[in-house]
């Protein structure tokens, strides 16, 4: 029905371990795409994380890649819309202990978890994102919730409803609006807790190394540093007479490395150019490792997710057969990132950890793989 | 020793009163520019808000601008860096009750004060920000500090200096940075305090006319909505290799509108043109007014302040005589915005209140002005 050709786009440099984060990317339509038969016509793709994976839990982090993929999948042949069938495949990386996501997030310097979760919708360009939010398992509902609740229209009194949601405010949104808190400690874990206090402790050495055992311990309450800015963790915008292709982006890393260079809103942009490969190379090293907005950084830490697609007809049996090009990649600075990707044809979740190549520096280099699937929108098996 | 020569850059079309909103615009060079004298060349240019503002307060409006300007140019003349200008003058919009900013800010839904503030310096392409802190009269004092302690590099066992800071977090780190906090009930104002009821009763008043007198009262909390979103609120580039131009921008009005068309940076790549004033227009008309990321939206509110310059050698006097061309815009979709300038060696600043005219819609048209400014860095008087 659909054929992956793992094109060898490879071309590895080089890499250190920030926190390992996640997020997926939305399959290209915000409306179910059916074939004639009635089957849900789609692809996911996912991360968990641009950073450091072990390969003592290898295995767990493909199998919760592998399962977010087919809870994506089962979503859109029920006939969900892209955007929930995502959330979907989020849910279920946040519920991994696995993620430094939802259950099992870093803890902050105070010792205290709080998520940040952001979705955009690539019809509507819509945006719903919360950060720095406690006290809730399943951050994405609450991002999902809010694109939902802004598609509705204006709130009472002409009100114009929100977009982006944080701390406390957020919390609150979210319980009243039906997502059900979470008592905090009942999301740390014992992997989450035994490095919150590896980290706390490698810092008060540094501390101690730093100013003779007199270290002012202000410094040392800090949290909420990073939150869902729009542009930086994911975006995805259709095709449109001034898009060629339909893009989706997701990103992982160094928080404020993301930021400052607007990585995703980037490489969705790079991705308009013909040669996709080629444009993500030239995003990555361009517009992150070498970006005038990150000049004073040695190591610049991140990763991406790319989906874009668009619809073809050059070598289609008969003009009623209308096939969609999906292009899928993958690239970081980071050690390592893990993805899974699956279309809605598939039978199961292909997935992958990329890794720097030995001696690669990290946060100086970068991977970059991927591949294409053809999606057959036809009645008949093709392949 | 400078003149201003206010082109009547004028093209206003169209505007509705969204919450009355502040900042400032860097001065052009992150280290002070001296002329031969030593006086400071520097130029600051100030808004109080793109919104509705009545002929009854005007006077207030404009006198804050004008001790804004005049605070940013005795930091200038004092030696001071423009990002230490810039928040001087943030510093006294901040604490005038007739902006909403700092003391005085418009209360949320649950009667609090969050405040939001941003700050980036061009030289450096370094950004700081919080978003819905409680408890800090003077935010900027925080997205400065944060900009400050970031330049300083990393942090203690290798960690990441914070670009952004929200909620709590945002209050803790300020306060433990010694800036000093303030009871959430002091920075409420009789205004603040009037406004907060009037719209809590339209809202009960707009809710019992939809739903006939039993609307759930679970929409009626909502906090935090906003916040200080990298690209949206400022905007500081230098001239650079690829920017012939050095741009700064601030914006103001509804801040989902500003976040989903990241407002602050198109103006600024768009000021790399060479008509300042077609560039605005075209840029608030085609990334604001009907950007595709605001398609469904009937009403776009917002406002910008822009300036850029350049140094230029035409017409000298003597080739060691160099001046520096300004260039100083506002644009609105709101039914007036406030805006302060003033040169380092002018002797007072000018204030203006622009409005849409007469019969004009708000948040579909547009209002710009502008003018330019010549800096001569000379000891000798030219003009």
């Amino acid at each position: 029905m659909w054929r992956v050709m793992e094109t060898p786009l490879n071309c590895a440099e080089e890499q250190q371990p920030p926190p390992a984060s996640w997020s997926t990317v939305t399959p290209q339509e915000s409306t179910p795409d059916r074939n004639d038969k009635g089957n849900a016509v789609g692809f996911v793709l996912v991360h968990a994380g641009a950073g450091y994976h072990s390969e003592s839990k290898a295995k767990e982090y493909k199998h919760v890649c592998k399962r977010a993929c087919q809870r994506a999948v089962d979503r859109l042949k029920a006939g969900a819309l892209a955007v929930d069938a995502v959330t979907a495949a989020l849910v279920e990386l946040e519920d991994s202990p696995f993620t430094n996501a939802g259950m099992g997030s870093n803890l902050n310097l105070s010792g205290e978890i709080e998520c940040d979760a952001s979705i955009m919708d690539g019809k509507s360009l819509r945006y719903g994102a919360v950060g720095a939010v406690s006290g809730i398992n399943n951050p994405v509902l609450v991002a999902n919730r809010l694109l939902s609740e802004a598609q509705k229209g204006k709130l009472s009194a002409g009100r114009i409803p929100p977009c982006f949601l944080v701390g406390r405010g957020a919390h609150d949104w979210a319980v009243n609006h039906g997502i059900p808190p979470c008592p905090s400690e009942k999301m740390a874990t014992k992997f989450s807790l035994s490095a919150y206090k590896r980290n706390k402790h490698k810092m008060e050495l540094a501390e101690k190394v730093d100013t003779g055992f007199n270290h002012h311990s202000k410094k040392r309450r800090q949290a909420s540093e990073t939150a869902a800015h729009h542009g930086c963790g994911c975006w995805a915008e259709n095709t449109s007479t001034l898009n060629p292709y339909s893009t989706a982006v997701s990103t992982s890393g160094c928080g404020e490395h993301l930021i400052r260079t607007m990585l995703a809103r980037e490489c969705s942009s790079a991705m308009q150019c013909e040669d996709a490969h080629q444009a993500l190379l030239e995003a990555m090293q361009n517009k992150f490792i070498s970006s005038p907005f990150l000049a004073s950084e040695d190591c610049v830490l991140g990763g991406v997710i790319v989906l874009r697609c668009c619809r073809c007809s050059d070598a289609q049996p008969s003009p009623d057969i209308q096939a969609i090009l999906v292009e899928f990649l993958w690239s970081h600075t980071t050690e390592s990132m893990c993805v899974g990707y699956m279309s809605a044809q598939d039978g199961k979740a292909k997935t992958h950890i990329s890794r720097l190549p030995p001696g690669a520096v990290a946060g100086q280099s970068l991977a970059i793989e991927g591949g294409v699937c053809r999606l057959v929108n036809t009645p008949t098996t093709v392949d």
